[in-house]
């Protein structure tokens, strides 16, 4: 069993913990946080043993009648590897602690790609990180893409790829963001960091990438545009993406005009939160116009990236091939199952 | 002086009449209304006389105690040429009474192109509808794009306009409109009509559009894709679109960032219900890629076509070259004094 530790337990920590818990070949060892809220709560009635992130606050746990378990520093030291689920930036400088007791380390998506050694996509680039030491698990938009990209270029080739993202302003409970009303460009310079982000997983890839920011909670959703390097039909281009294990072509009959319907199908499949691990493309919008394709996508922006970090221990591990692992963390969270009746 | 009916004072009757009464060689003759409402109450307290679009409903008029000026049909006799600003469909099913009664007709962009003689914008095809007995001033974002791309495609000629319209969900006094916490393609099949209707001012472009709404109500806001036949440098390409009478480039030092700042700026700059008749393009935006032009637009859905549907009513009759109404036009309603000091 690889032992797992969890840094962090917010919204990736948190679902990364029960993905990792429901692994046939993993065991969560404990997970970290800096203070006692309602996941510090959550994390206790799941039966997790909880460690104090920050040493001079672990007063504030014995205040709220949480016992701890240690320590951020012990969990690390008895783990095989740590997924960093903490927010932007804090990551980047836990760095030197993961290396003081050398374990390795998932940091997340929201981290500088210079603060590690390799970024990761399960479906684009496993066999590359065996043995990294600090691993980012891409974001979600950027895992969005590349999991697109991926069978597209495989099978067409890729001349340029140009993708508009209308980005949710914030996650649900993120009760401070916004905008209210407006649609924001964001940001207004081009391009947005997308596309830089994405060449760390196809440093080849031409892509170009334009952001905004509107009054939306539930996922962000891509406008996207590729000019492939032949013209294959739509029907075609369907078919392939719908032999994608972490695609979601949503089918007309299902009547899912936007993220709300998603989410509420998703709800009532009795995905965990109510979670979509896969990309969604509407499978009526799959368009292709001389070589140039047009979809549109959308993205639990909590949730894609979850299955990624099962992967990525693995990967990083060295345990498993990038078909077993992926097969095996789908299986073991209900993705194989998938939300619809669809040839996969 | 150019008589001016003026059937259906909604959102764009209402501005249309109080831009045509500000032109040195024009006046409203009448405004006419299905029913009195607030807008009616405004008609009335602006001077206007009020005439009965539906002849049934005359007595609803008398019960709020409004006089009436007669129907809608002696409205259309007394005008050398009516604007319609009926809700979309309206506008066609009026048609015949206008042929009847011999008076050119302006409808506006939610008609079908089919049911005019004619599609207008002034920047781009002015000279095409002297005489025309229907014409169409088209749609807030169809006038937005091809002011936009009318300079460019002169200046460095466009290969291909790909263009995703991330659309406001309905204008503010719209309260039943949707969505609230949704990114919705819409619609969600290729292309959005938005790509056709330009076609009908430049029936030779070759444009891709897809669009989407969101919980929004100020402006849309548009992500520009343009592959040009040449490769200017983004300098060169803002001076150009600064050169427009009709596009606002807004500068970075305003601190700009969406919709609810321009509407804010345009309210303290005194226009008339916070109008904006200008693009709005971030001139901090403006990027290209190769021979990839990149930017955002915002356009407000309330205001842009309102100096054009002045412009169209001399355009039909003959009686001002471009040049002269447009520039006639602008310093009527104070649209050459812009929203902000810039080379224009």
């Amino acid at each position: 069993m690889i032992r797992v530790g969890i840094n962090g337990y917010g919204t990736i920590g948190k679902r990364v913990a029960a993905a990792v818990r429901a692994q046939p070949d993993m065991e969560v060892v404990g997970v970290a946080k800096t203070r006692p809220n309602h996941e510090a709560a959550t994390a206790v009635d799941s039966g997790f043993d909880l460690y104090a992130a920050v040493e001079e606050r672990r007063s504030r746990f014995a205040e709220a009648g949480i016992d701890l378990a240690g320590g951020v520093e012990q969990l690390v030291e008895v783990s095989d590897i740590v997924v960093d689920g903490c927010p932007s930036g804090i990551g980047a400088e836990n760095v030197p602690m993961y290396r003081k007791h050398d374990t390795p380390a998932l940091l997340q998506g929201g981290e500088d790609a210079a603060a590690v050694d390799s970024s990761f996509v399960a479906r684009a680039n496993y066999d590359t990180v065996e043995g990294a030491e600090v691993v980012r698990v891409v974001s979600c938009n950027t895992t969005g893409l590349s999991r697109l990209v991926a069978p597209l270029r495989e099978t067409y080739g890729i001349e340029k790829a140009r993708v508009t993202l209308v980005r949710r302003g914030g996650d649900p409970a993120q009760s401070g963001r916004g905008p209210i009303n407006d649609i924001l460009p964001n940001p207004v310079s081009l391009p947005s960091h997308h596309g830089p982000d994405v060449n760390t997983i196809y440093p080849d890839l031409d892509i170009d990438t334009l952001g905004l920011k509107v009054p939306a909670t539930l996922m962000h959703t891509h406008s996207v545009n590729l000019t492939l390097e032949s013209s294959p039909d739509a029907e075609a281009v369907r078919e392939l993406l719908e032999g994608e294990r972490r695609l979601f072509v949503v089918p007309e009959w299902l009547d899912i005009d936007g993220a709300g319907a998603l989410k509420e199908f998703a709800g009532d499949a009795g995905r965990p939160r109510g979670d979509i691990w896969e990309n969604c493309v509407w499978g009526e919008s799959i368009t292709v116009e001389g070589r140039d394709l047009y979809l549109f996508q959308a993205v639990h922006q909590e949730a894609d990236v979850v299955p990624e970090n099962v992967d990525a221990i693995r990967a990083v591990l060295g345990t498993a091939t990038a078909e077993e692992s992926i097969r095996t963390t789908n299986e073991a969270i209900g993705l194989d199952k998938g939300l619809a009746p669809s040839p996969r």
